[in-house]
């Protein structure tokens, strides 16, 4: 199937993927009464005088604003707020049939840091939680620290910690598929954006001693120049070996090679001069880092790419609705590393352990039970803290 | 019924009041790869070439935004955000419900007027109107101002027009019964903030020569210094006789008493000093300005009234979700004087000539076939521009 066509043409006959509805009908004054005026008053009021009360009484509870500024959107780039909509409203979509969390996409026409806090911080108290979006990096980590200070509410920025959490619980699988632990590994992370920051932190936090980040001008490390604040912030506790140079350098005796860059960087080659049993996760979309067969027929164990028509695909759906569901239940105030790590081991653990296979190391997106897992994770790990 | 206490109750059953649900079902890899990646990038890039598509490819079309600030919530004040979103979800309804319209309640956690709009401009993009609410006077006529000279969509104060509206409608239908022509008729507007600048502004447009404004201070008229700038700017084109003094003075040989105001700040004996047969809309809520057996009883020839309980309901719901109706469907940029005026006479028109009487000018607000006929004068007003 065409997906790029077909695609639009449904888009056309669907007129939104999203709808606002009605959980209250209308057929009385009695009803009009109640929902609206003058019954409605005395909801405001225990609201006003209680100002939790607000997620009993409306929909704050199970709401989630999924908020962009278009400037880092798919593979497409800085397309602007209008034209990011239709992912948004896709994200809704997954928020919804997954976890059954009511996902609104707000589309901001700025892409100044200050404006986007501010319009954020000024809405919060309309919803239980804040998926930032396609948001570019460095602006999305300044944007999300400052969020996460300002807000009452989980405010979780997907593209980072999204990817980070999937591809933790893609590692914990294929280290076990390869005997492999992670305190004992070398890990190349190619792509010092959003994702490849953020992944360089969680595997921090779960025990990574040796990671390498990889970006354009070469392997980030303190002296870089090139280097951007945030990078700057991750280079003091990676490469510690201090090697230098790019790619080709950085995989050298490797054990694990995470893509979140771009098409065909990896060579056959750079895996054949890897550990033995290397893990490769290309995540690039749509084409990845290395197609899976032929880092196989190179002498990768375990391959994960982003690819839905290929085994292994390493994909957000698995963890943002079940972490938003749980940190909903738990009305957690954030959502920080327990959950996500959490949630990776939760996803992680779905597939039994005699089921695990070099080609089988992550569910399915489709997989139903993934979501309840990582919700009752989740909301058991924000209530422990 | 006690309508507070059930209301609060059902409330909390409710769990909010409105709901975000998915148009797409997701059950396939296909049905993912053409709701989101990789299938969706299409629609992404047709809204790139033209921002307009975003009106055929997502939701906006048929998506309103209620906005408030909660400085001026129902009669209960400024009570706040939070607190007011139960009345924001109470008035998506009714868009749902009445007209098909999808509406989302934005509460802004501040009452300043650049902040405010500010929040709306940035989010104007994802939505295909704005339906300002409940924010106090003067601020809402500058925060209303500036963003229809920003915005290119749709941009609706309720408060203002939609009672404006309603109340003309109410107007048209009351002069016919009591023989009285616009032109002719002197009118005594009570209450000098939003609502009550926005009737005689649609009154002087349709026709009425005779106003005259009263706002706590007395009489609204050009050398009142406690007048605010907007009540300044109405003050040359009202009061033409030049009244002084208070309510009393200003009713005096009125044929209309129109009050946005207060409970009980209309006495019998001021009905008794209006003109032969004066039409008395008493419009505070809930306890209206005279209650109506009280009017009658004093010589008025047709009351109007908030109240649901009573004849004459002149209620927004009559208005506005059909005006929004219309000018989505007519992709309208505005919703300007000569729409509003529209659908104040599709209003009135639901009642037939032949059945008009002092207890029926006004269709019920629950009459379904009233927003229909509103959407459609409103999109034909648009339309002629």
């Amino acid at each position: 199937m065409d997906y790029g066509k077909v695609s639009l043409e449904k888009h056309y006959q669907w007129q939104g993927k999203i709808e606002v509805v009605s959980r209250v009908a209308i057929n009385s004054r009695a009803d009009l009464s109640l929902a609206y005026t003058p019954g409605v008053a005395n909801s405001c009021l225990a609201i006003q005088k209680d100002i939790l009360q607000g997620f009993q009484l409306t929909r704050r509870s199970n709401l989630v604003a999924v908020v962009t500024d278009g400037s880092a959107v798919l593979g497409l780039g800085n397309i602007g707020p209008e034209a990011a909509m239709p992912v948004m409203e896709g994200k809704c979509v997954l928020f919804k049939q997954f976890a059954g969390v009511d996902a609104f996409p707000l589309c901001i026409r700025s892409q100044k840091v200050e404006e986007i806090v501010n319009t954020v911080a000024l809405l919060a108290g309309s919803f239980g939680g804040i998926n930032l979006e396609d948001i570019a990096a460095p602006r999305c980590f300044e944007i999300e620290r400052r969020l996460k200070e300002i807000c009452d509410i989980p405010i979780f920025h997907d593209d980072q910690h999204g990817t980070a959490v999937v591809v933790l619980a893609a590692l914990i699988n294929a280290l076990t598929v390869t005997g492999k632990k992670m305190e004992d590994i070398s890990i190349t992370i190619n792509g010092a954006g959003a994702a490849g920051l953020a992944i360089a932190k969680i595997l921090l936090r779960s025990g990574a001693m040796d990671i390498v980040l990889v970006d354009k001008a070469g392997i980030v490390d303190k002296e870089l120049p090139e280097s951007n604040w945030a990078q700057k912030e991750l280079a003091s506790l990676t490469n510690k070996t201090r090697k230098q140079g790019g790619l080709i350098e950085a995989v050298k005796g490797a054990d694990v090679f995470i893509g979140v860059s771009a098409a065909n960087v990896l060579s056959q080659n750079m895996i054949k001069s890897m550990a033995k049993d290397p893990i490769i996760f290309a995540l690039a979309n749509p084409i990845p880092e290395i197609m899976p067969q032929k880092a196989l027929a190179a002498g990768a164990a375990v391959v994960g790419s982003g690819r839905s028509d290929l085994a292994n695909q390493i994909n957000n759906v698995l963890a943002f609705p079940g972490i938003f569901r749980g940190a909903l239940d738990a009305r957690a105030a954030d959502i920080n590393d327990e959950m996500k790590i959490a949630a990776a081991k939760a996803i992680a653990g779905i597939i039994k352990q005699e089921e695990l296979a070099p080609d089988y190391i992550i569910p399915s997106p489709l997989d139903k039970r993934v979501a309840p897992a990582v919700a009752k994770a989740v909301e058991r790990a924000a209530k422990i803290i």
